[in-house]
């Protein structure tokens, strides 16, 4: 459930650009404020069924921009080939200030 | 011109997963089967002027997407990364399997 709620977070992250105010709104109060659906319905005035009903929408809505743009997948893959080649890099004992600057780009990846 | 034509088909590459088919269809007789604008209205049975407002709006929407989620911004900061990286890599003479290797990887980044 957590785990879930983690993906969740870092799709909202990356996509909500792409959302209306009212859906930034309501995941943010649940994803960035953590509040409970009751306390989302109270500040927003609308039920608690339509505070669930919302997020669960969005959140929909948020899998099926990564099923089509696939961000976070690439973001995921990047990161353990930059992991991968910085170890590979740890390995080389000449110049090192020619592989400190490498290293500083690929952080920059 | 031609620059401009080439940017929007970069951004429709990375964007056209959020068209509709029919945005789709017309933007790809366009861009990728170079199909004039009344080659596009004779095919697709609309008037001239429709196709046009049709790509027009398209390419509004391609931007707009990337001005949310500066996809191709980000990947054109990394390829400038990665032939940074890569260039330093090439002064490193030391075990050059090592160094192969972590091209390769940077390659697939």
């Amino acid at each position: 459930m957590i785990e879930k709620k983690l993906e969740v977070a870092m799709l909202y992250d990356i996509y909500h650009p792409l959302l209306t105010d009212t859906q930034k709104n309501i995941m943010d109060l649940y994803y960035n404020h953590d509040l409970s659906l009751t306390e989302i319905a109270e500040e927003v005035g609308v039920s608690r069924q339509a505070v669930y009903d919302h997020l669960k929408r969005t959140e929909k809505l948020l899998c099926d921009y990564e099923e089509k743009l696939k961000i976070r997948e690439g973001e995921s893959r990047r990161s353990r080939l930059i992991k991968e080649a910085t170890s590979n890099l740890e390995s080389l004992k000449e110049n090192r200030e020619t592989i400190i600057k490498i290293k500083e780009i690929l952080e920059q990846l």
